[in-house]
């Protein structure tokens, strides 16, 4: 078989290896069907318990509440950055605030601009997206249709360590890339949304959380694919849905229930690999320098800069000589990147922080 | 391994084996990169390979000309059947002519209904969508936004044996149920689309042959991902895309042209197959009848009733303890139904004709 390799990509990105190997194991026939998972009926009693199992899983996971549905849907985190003022700001009369902590936040308020009026409530283009807003100095306007957050800012490295508090306003999160992550307390949001290709599975499936009172809110004249009240009344079987996507939830997170224990282990692991990389960075005085502010560093992506920008490429054919690969940022951030999903094994991290330690030194 | 048994389910549908046993032999790394298709970045340049390919496989096979775009989507034929009317018909003051043949073609235009003015030039609810419209009768409004069609309806088995001619008019057309089955002639389309999961893949994209003036006809004030102008500029990368659908549509295209040889080739087996179930029909001397007229029998689903209704829950109790699965015809036209996509082997219809035959002699 091909070596697998560390894979450091910001998304897609590394998946559990036991998922993927059940998912070898049975392409070409699911046990007891004759069936392979890529052709089987979305209406057949073995796909039933199979979405019905992603579902329990995740609620289970992130103890979702019963006044929430869970929904399968296609498109991205990117066409919810659509369907959310489609389906709650168009038509209201009222503004959608958003809180701008980096690229996708920033995306999902001019996408928001097309449906209505928008007002970013707080914004750290200034600093090149290094920080997060302190909670005194965050005022969401109490009749707002909604706020808006990125929980973690994949391309900035910028992470928000608790919710924001925003009164009674809805408050939606995109939590695409830290999504199982760590625990979240679910009520807290009106929606919270991901994509699956960095923790819960491959690209093809977005999962929706949304409370009861904001799935009434849609209005007749959306086609129904867009429509989060025909959506969540088909129980995400509108038209057929993304069954393998579907499926490598289910694996995923079957794996994070039995061979993890859960959230509050896996964010436990989490710091642990996160803190392995910035403290490297903080002990090459100066070699390496991070990114984010230390109160908002994300514990999924780790973007840094090398001091002497020249090495940039060497650092990263050397690195990937080692087999630690995809580490370069984002060209908006410039430097390095490496993230470090749930899937990614501790063994990995301590690969890449002995390698940026010896690269350090050899380069000092 | 599990055996895999005859698969006639109306989709997600069988699909080619050697595409399932080159999947499976790759799941956990793609050739040369030592990362999994699940896994793999989509700017990566092993996936730019993997799309580029597929959009090549399925230019050639269908002679797409090159004012058209090749978009692989998300979120089935159903938001194609919203996204069309959002794109081309709303604010446009125009009316969009439907021609409705079966269950697909009226949801389409039940969608459309929420975006504008829309007009059933022909609809054989009358007959239970058992036929399509004579040429003659067909007076389609040479100002309308669009003509709309379905080539083939999967559930009631009325196929278009050619394109209606509509002047001037774009044509779109939902080829969801026989895309890849036979050639066509591209440009007497404005759109021609289809959700993979019946003849190009696995459940999870879809794919738009497009024009490009309607590409250009969008307007600004709809989301990137449902709004084809900004989609098509992304060349299908404004966001993840579904990776590993988008994979196996190079697979299954793969196969096409090199176990096949093209869709001439792959319309001369279709024809056999379905030949054989219609023939098997016509001989049953009313012990069997198919649903659809003659001129409109589709290749792709044969829905059929027995004269007996009481003999059919025997007739798919034993076609199952023969492995020839999901023969249950859809409620709304009741009955059997064998779906028998491209990848249905000839053995497998030749197996299903003959279990036929032999139940209509044992209870005659």
């Amino acid at each position: 078989m091909e070596k697998r390799i560390y894979n450091f990509s910001p998304g897609p990105a590394v998946l559990p290896l036991p998922a993927l190997e059940e998912a070898q194991r049975d392409l070409l026939a699911l046990p007891g069907t004759g069936i392979s998972i890529l052709e089987i009926s979305h209406r057949s009693k073995a796909f039933d318990k199979i979405i019905n199992q992603a579902e329990a899983n995740l609620r289970t996971l992130l103890a979702v509440p019963d006044n929430y549905r869970v929904l399968f849907l296609q498109g991205g985190a990117v066409l919810q950055f659509g369907m959310i003022p489609m389906n709650l700001l168009r038509g209201t009369g009222k503004t959608a605030d958003y809180i701008v902590t980096g690229t996708w936040s920033k995306k999902a308020m001019d996408e928001a601009k097309t449906q209505g009026n928008v007002r970013a409530v707080f914004d750290a283009k200034d600093t090149n997206y290094n920080r997060i807003p302190k909670q005194s100095a965050l005022n969401v306007d109490p009749n707002a249709a909604y706020a808006y957050m990125t929980s973690n800012e994949t391309i900035q490295g910028v992470q928000f360590p608790t919710e924001p508090e925003v009164g009674n306003v809805p408050l939606i999160c995109d939590s695409s890339s830290d999504f199982l992550s760590r625990p979240v307390t679910v009520n807290k949001y009106g929606i919270i949304f991901a994509c699956a290709q960095k923790n819960a599975g491959p690209a093809g499936v977005t999962i929706v959380v949304i409370r009861d009172d904001l799935v009434a809110k849609s209005p007749a004249d959306l086609p129904s694919l867009i429509n989060y009240k025909l959506l969540a009344e088909g129980k995400s079987l509108l038209n057929t849905p993304p069954c393998f996507a579907i499926y490598m939830v289910k694996l995923v997170t079957d794996w994070l229930l039995r061979d993890i224990g859960g959230l509050a282990k896996m964010a436990e692991i989490n710091k642990l690999k996160a803190q392995m990389l910035y403290d490297a960075i903080e002990k090459s005085k100066g070699f390496y320098m991070a990114h984010a502010e230390p109160n908002c560093r994300s514990m999924m992506n780790v973007p840094f800069k090398l001091a002497k920008p020249e090495l940039e490429e060497a650092f990263l054919k050397e690195s990937a000589a080692q087999g630690l690969c995809e580490l370069k940022g984002h060209r908006s951030v410039g430097g390095c990147r490496a993230s470090i999903y749930n899937a990614m094994p501790v063994d990995g991290v301590k690969a890449l922080r002995d390698f940026m330690l010896d690269f350090a030194k050899k380069n000092a």
